[in-house]
């Protein structure tokens, strides 16, 4: 997929407005549980103390407010919609690693991990209602209430899709009989609504209009899916080191793609081994090898990386079809690029 | 507190209604995870069959429909407001349910019970999000954006309470220092806040002025209040027949009114006891019955009682305060008193 990109400058600015939103919103409210969260955005920690770490990648937010731009808008009115999908993706990270058991994220024990499941499961919560709170701030920067309700709207349907995604994932642990088809339905459900609800929030919110919307939607849906496919990629073939998580995603049985495309197209002895291990809870250090081996036989990093290729120009294609002049499409051009060829 | 009332008659025509308006949130998104939904909610087993249990007691909506009906509002415009209400009570169950161990709601297993913890939280966080889509459909019924948005600040006002309420109440478990005061807080947050937003919601929907929606507020945050502690009583001692869920508040260390009075007001070897058996996990059978004892001589069930009885007065006097007619405030009187002499 070429040579690597750099996140666009354009961006270093805003994330400073997007965590002063963050940490507006998360301070605001919830006294007890307030340290939880502070604690998984990487602000503090486990005592209370600062800590100089970065607050993730900020993707969906940066999605949002360069599209926002892209289509001409006052990139300072979608800050709080910014802030709601980081939000909306905080509470699933959180949810997410007490299903998969995670004991650490970017290199720091994971929240139940400290505070224990129910904590973490009552932190998620809260963080999911506070991406609704914050996105009501739209109206402070004079948004209609009109694109208020829609906003909303927008942002609960992916929601809705993400949970179902989230199931799908969990479900698709035990099963053997997944396809291609299956894992694309489960990573738009699971990955891409969120990329396609930043991008589309952004555009909607960044213009009078409503006609270029569904493109940035599509723009970031394809997008996403592309991103999902790079991170299963990586989840197999990745380090500790340069993921800040383990990947296991072989030894807990995740139906990525290189493997859901191993367990189709593999036959004989190679199916049988496949199928063997995968119907052991978890899958341990020879196994994984094993799985490994079988999979590089059978083309599976190829085959996953020209899919996230494709979807890749897929994605371009829709921010193409926009019509906006190249300076506009630029940004969110670099972001893309940055996002899937951050490390292969 | 009186004598037995029952559920006020006119409410039978708006149990359907709540219950359609449910099914049709429910069954109208969210393919796999549906099932887990509709079983949660009692309409079907957990094989899909239906069955014909009761979906709960519908409380909450109650409170909300009646609360409009009392300002002389169009009952059929809040039935969405009344099913938001009803999708985050059920949401916050089945979390619940996980972080206490549940085994049973209702005599049925619960969700996580069923199809384990991850799919539990994941069920529950779509629930949650399928109350802020139900509560846009107030679009539908000629309602102003003006106000569904404040309706959905409203809401996430108290989702926020609810789960800094929820974090409190596992962080009391190994905690032996709460007061009564704490007490109140964190039932005010988990309990109260709902009952607070399901009346609020219905007089704020139901009328245009909104002078009466705070005394509404109060009046349900009050009789939250009052409800909470009922619950405790009958969590101590009720019996498993008559709540649907093993009586077991003592042995998971729950510090319930009648418990956090005993510790704040027993002196010599009862508090030596009292102290040392909360700071097992979890309390045996026999420490159970010695907890009860203790709390029998100390007057913990008379005193939890008077309080409930301060709130429910209180929560009436809020009534009152609006200076509405009988005819308006009775069915709402009656619905309190229903709620709270259920079983004791």
């Amino acid at each position: 997929m070429g040579a690597k990109c750099s996140l666009p400058q354009s961006f270093a600015p805003y994330r400073n407005a997007v965590r002063a939103e963050l940490e507006n919103t998360i301070d605001s409210s919830l006294p007890s549980l307030r340290n939880l969260l502070r604690y998984h955005m990487g602000w503090q920690d486990e005592h209370g103390n600062p800590c100089g770490r970065e607050s993730g990648k900020f993707i969906r937010s940066t999605l949002c407010i360069l599209s926002c731009q892209a289509v001409g808008g006052d990139t300072s009115r979608v800050m709080s919609a910014a802030a709601a999908v980081e939000l909306v993706h905080n509470f699933s990270l959180i949810h997410d690693d007490i299903e998969d058991g995670s004991h650490e994220r970017h290199h720091r024990p994971t929240v139940w991990k400290l505070w224990g499941e129910s904590q973490a499961i009552n932190a998620g919560d809260a963080m999911f209602t506070l991406a609704y709170s914050t996105l009501l701030k739209l109206s402070e920067k004079g948004i209609a209430d009109e694109k208020i309700v829609s906003s909303i709207e927008m942002l609960s349907r992916a929601c809705l899709e993400l949970c179902d995604g989230q199931y799908l994932d969990v479900d698709y642990e035990n099963r053997l009989d997944i396809t291609v088809k299956d894992y694309l339905d489960m990573a738009a459900k699971k990955t891409a609504a969120l990329f396609g609800v930043s991008t589309s929030l952004g555009a909607y919110l960044g213009s009078e209009g409503s006609e270029l919307v569904n493109f940035f939607r599509l723009f970031g849906r394809q997008l996403g899916i592309a991103y999902q496919i790079c991170d299963d990629i990586l989840g197999i073939w990745g380090t500790v080191e340069r993921v800040g998580k383990s990947a296991g995603d072989i030894s807990q049985r995740k139906k990525t793609l290189p493997v859901v495309y191993g367990l189709q197209n593999s036959e004989g002895t190679a199916r049988e081994r496949l199928e063997g291990l995968y119907s052991q809870k978890p899958i341990g250090d020879k196994g994984v090898s094993e799985v490994m081996k079988i999979l590089n036989q059978l083309g599976a990093r190829d085959y996953a990386e020209d899919l996230a290729e494709q979807y890749y120009q897929g994605a371009l294609a829709q921010l193409e079809a926009t019509g906006l002049g190249a300076s506009r499409q630029d940004p969110l051009k670099e972001t893309a690029c940055f996002i899937l060829k951050r490390d292969f």
